[in-house]
């Protein structure tokens, strides 16, 4: 079974590298964008053959590992 | 508008650092981890309101910015 675990930043949360990839996009020509918050995906494999089991496992992997859950919020979607 | 660029590496490239993360998962105490493959994700507010300029648009900042196409694939999403 594939997943992919999607970390993002939570609200409220400094990102000064969404900040510096915002400020370069702008010098290169791109005025219209505003806010970019960076964040980073895991695309797992995993050889559990139940979805809610797997849905666990992969939720405990972020937890533990994954994301560092005080300033970051996870997601787990199963690819297939 | 909001929007997610996905930034993945291509099948073929070594990722030392998903590697190091499925290492890592196993010695958790994860042992049906298979491959772990890391990537990146932007969540880019753009002040466009036509969705295929938009996506042009991100497409543009993802050739130019966001993703190293040599090694890179990239996927755009129009969120809200």
């Amino acid at each position: 079974m594939k997943a992919r675990v999607t970390v993002t930043l939570k609200n409220g949360v400094l990102d000064p590298q969404g900040k510096a990839i915002g400020n370069a996009l702008h010098s290169l020509g791109f005025p219209g964008v505003g806010a970019v918050r960076q964040g980073k995906v895991f695309d797992v494999e995993i050889a559990e053959t139940d979805r809610t089991a797997a849905e666990a496992a992969l939720s405990a992997m972020a937890e533990k590992l994954l994301a560092n859950t005080v300033i970051e919020n996870y997601s787990v979607e199963i690819i297939g």
